[in-house]
This record gives C-alpha cells, sequence and structure tokens, in this order.
C-alpha cells in the first residue's frame, strides 16, 4: 500500500487524512503546530518537523494549506517538498489556488520524474468529513487514473478537467456560480427586511420555486438564527474570487457580477475585518 | 359556484385558466385578440370584449397580463375593470407589477366595497400548466381566506404576506435571488468556456456541490445545446429587475449585485434586442 503524506491539517484536511486513516493507509503529516495536529497523531498519523521530510518519507504527498502564498511556500521554500521529492512519488495539491501556480509546480515537477495533479475541492467541512467531497482535477492523467482508489475515498464524485490548473479552472466557475447565489441571497434578505416581509415565508417560498439553491438552503437558515460561523470562510472566498478575476482577465474576459461580488466581499473582509466569519456573514455589510 | 373573470391569457394565464376550467368553474375572459383565446373559448370559457363586461359579469376578477402599465390600462381605462365592479366582488392581480400600483389599485377598490389581492407567482408556463405554482400574496386577508379553494386549483404552495403590495415585494425577493443565479451561471459558462473545460463536465461538478441551483439545472443543459428559447422572457425579467431596484431605491437600499445584473439583462433586452429570448440568452453577450 502506497504511504500518504498530507501537508495541512486544518478543518478540511484533518477529515480527509481521517478518512484515510480509516482506510488503513499509513499517513505521514507535517502541520505549523504539531498541536493541532495531536488528535490525528493519536490516531496513528505520524508527524514530521518539514515539508521535506513528508516528501522524502511518502510515495503520494498531498497539500491543502490557505492561500496561493502558503503553496508557494510548502513547495519551493528551504526544506519545502521540492527538496525531499524523487522520481516515482506524485504530489496533489487540493488547496483552492492558482492554475498558474499549479502549472509552475507541475513543470518544475516534471524535471524530477513527478507526476502532479491539481485537485480542489467543493463540499466544505462536512464533505471532508463525511467522504463526499467532489474534486476537480488538473494535470497528469496517468497519475490521475493511478489515484482513483484514493479519490475514491476522499469524494463522491471526482472529473478529469484537463492538463496543469485545469482542476483549479473549474473550482473557480465552481467559486463563480457561488458568488452569484451568496450575492442574490444576501440582497434578497436585505430587501426583504426592508420591505417587512416574514423573512421565514420568503424563505420557503424561493425555496420552492425558480429560486432555489444550495447556498439558499443551506446559509438562509444561518442568516435568519445570526448564525456566522464559517461553513466557509470569507477570507477563503475572497481569496477564490480575486484569483478568478486574476484568472479572468489574463483571458481578456469581462466578468462584471462576479467583480461585484469580489468588491462586497472587499468590504466585508478588508473594511469590516470579518474574513473569520462564514461567506453569510456578507449581510453584515447592510 | 362563484363565476371566475381572467384577463389576460398569455401562457401563464392559458395555463391557469384552464385548470379552473377541469375544475368546473365557469370562467369570463378578456384577451385583446379574440383569436388567441379560442382554444380556451372552445373548452367553454365566455369571451367579452371588454375588462368592463368581465368585471359586471364575474364575482372574482383576476388579471395576470404583461407590464405594470397593461395593468393600469386594463383596470383604470374607460371600459376597465373599475368601470364594471360592484360591492362584494374580489380583484387579484398576478401580473408581477410595481407594489405601489398594488396599493393604488387596493386603495381604490376599498371605496367601492371590494375586497383586493396582489397575487404574482413563480413557477413559469410549466407551472401554470401543471397547476404547481407558488403563490405570493399581499392584500386583504379575508379575500386570501375566501381564495383557498381556487389558490389550490392553480398552486401547490401559497404564502399570505401582509398588506396591499406584499405579495409583489415577496416576487419581487424572489427575483432578486434569480439575478444572482443568472449571472453566476452565466458568468460560470463564459469563464469555464475561456479556460478551455468541457462544459458538460463542469455542470456536473458543479450541481454536485454548494453551488447547486435550480436555474443551473434547467437553464445549464439548454445553454449548452443552444436553445434560448423562453421559459421566462428576458424584457419580463429586466421589468421585474427595475421594478425591485426602484422599490430598493424608495426604500433607501443599495442593492450592488442586483443592480450588475439589471444593467447586463439591460444590454440585453435594449441594445442587442433580445428580450423575446429566454432568461439564460443572458449568455450571448459574450
Amino acid at each position: 500500500m502506497q504511504k500518504i503524506g498530507f501537508i495541512g491539517t486544518g478543518v478540511m484536511g484533518s477529515g480527509i487524512i481521517n478518512n484515510l486513516l480509516n482506510a488503513n493507509y499509513n499517513v505521514d503529516i507535517y502541520t505549523r503546530t504539531k498541536s493541532k495536529a495531536e488528535p490525528l497523531i493519536a490516531k496513528g498519523a505520524k508527524w514530521f518537523a518539514d515539508p521535506k521530510d513528508v516528501a522524502e518519507s511518502a510515495d503520494i504527498i498531498f497539500t491543502m494549506v490557505g492561500f496561493p502564498q502558503d503553496v508557494e511556500d510548502v513547495y519551493f521554500k528551504d526544506n519545502g517538498i521540492f527538496s525531499g521529492l524523487g522520481k516515482g512519488k506524485i504530489i496533489v495539491d487540493m488547496t483552492t489556488s492558482t492554475p498558474t501556480l499549479a502549472k509552475k509546480i507541475g513543470e518544475k515537477a516534471e524535471k524530477v520524474g513527478v507526476e502532479t495533479l491539481d485537485a480542489p475541492v467543493s463540499g466544505g467541512d462536512v464533505g471532508a468529513r463525511e467522504g463526499n467531497l467532489t474534486i476537480m482535477v488538473g494535470g497528469s492523467k496517468k497519475a490521475y487514473q493511478e489515484l482513483q482508489p484514493i479519490f475514491k475515498i476522499i469524494g463522491k464524485t471526482n472529473h478529469y478537467f484537463g492538463t496543469y490548473g485545469a482542476g483549479q479552472h473549474a473550482k473557480m466557475a465552481n467559486q463563480i456560480m457561488i458568488a452569484g447565489t451568496m450575492t442574490g441571497l444576501t440582497e434578497m434578505f436585505v430587501y426583504a427586511k426592508a420591505a417587512g416581509l416574514d423573512l421565514q415565508s420568503v424563505l420557503e417560498t424561493v425555496e420552492g420555486g425558480g429560486g432555489d439553491n444550495w447556498s439558499l438552503e443551506n446559509y438562509g437558515p444561518r442568516i435568519l438564527k445570526g448564525d456566522f460561523k464559517p461553513g466557509f470562510y470569507s477570507k477563503h472566498f475572497l481569496k477564490d474570487l480575486r484569483v478568478a478575476l486574476d484568472e479572468s482577465e489574463k483571458m481578456h474576459l469581462n466578468l462584471p457580477a462576479t467583480a461585484q461580488a469580489k468588491k462586497l466581499y472587499e468590504k466585508l473582509v478588508d473594511e469590516k475585518d470579518l474574513g473569520n466569519d462564514g461567506t453569510q456573514a456578507l449581510i453584515k455589510l447592510w
């Protein structure tokens, strides 16, 4: 059985690692703060002091960290993954990051005989815990096929979209869709409240028709309860929208509704300092 | 059994009238072009030459026309509904129109002893045909209760939201939500296409996760087939967004994402002259 390395043991990473341990994989982990990984270590994961050590020990190395800069660090810095990689290994970045960085990692890895995948996911912390993630994959098709048994432990569906960065592009498409449901949901409630309507009835009515959507069903009730705990951090969603719009610019595309959503989340995260709230906190701007 | 009047026999009106005829109601109808109403007349509906005549003949008069100006005409013009109304009748405007006009109709009707409802719907032509509409009601609570048997023939759910115009406000909230799903869906495909992704795989992936929504499921496949026939006319959706934003302004609300959606539909309808396409034609802007 291949030995798995996993770098980044946040909410998402922990859920995934747990499922891999349950499936009897050996999992080598690295995380900046060892104490945070204690529950995983108690369950059998082996902790290492550097990404390099994980890369030396494991056959397949997954990364799932916060921002593209973290991905860059974990791969390219001294004692980073590339300093420990050897021929025949596979690296898989599950962070939602930039297609450009995915390409940079993939091309560098090719030179040392390492196969690379970018494989961001959707489905959130619940999906990670329950092994129900949707995985969007770009990079080496050979590695994609080889990793099917592992992807099936982690997620309910996976799609291969093409070369390095294609998984990231698919995730961006997903986030662009969600930018629409989140802004629509927020402004719907803002309007309904100002008009004096019963918000629970509005929620039920809109759910019953052509306005129905996942964000409405999942975040609508939380907004009405004043629950702004993160299912997904606003700061991470803003990062995603920035990546999507940077990439759009490179492709000479103008996406005005997504750009408007980014402006609103910038206000929430940068001006109001609410980046650690969930994305449903957008309504706090009103 | 009460005699029903129905003014406006378009796609929506025809579906509703058919269901009322099937439930053995007598239905008096008026439509500008008699020939268009022939299938309903053949089924037993009685055609009148003026809204006034329908208002004189029927106990409960429904209206479902295109734009607020049409509503205004059909109620207030010479030979309009008000010229034929008598004490004890009920009028119900199902057009998606302005809360302000709903209030004007309601207050004028009160003076002649007539109960009024504004009762716009969601669910489209299919919902009208199948009696599956969602009905959002404002106005006289007494009339709302009295009309339950009829609403249950027409729709699967109905909610009472408050005084004159509250039904229209609820419909506006619904349209604001849909503005988000339609712009998100459109920009998602635009981005994915530019990035070279397989659009069918994108559709399936996003449907499987937190981006899932009714517009994606229903209009996504049509967009991929190049089918821009109207489930719902772009010109009518633009009208709705204009009403929503006018009402927002009156309430001193700023809804930037909805305003952005309106700008895009203005471009589609006013500049590109594609108002008779369905709302999914928004993608033709790219």
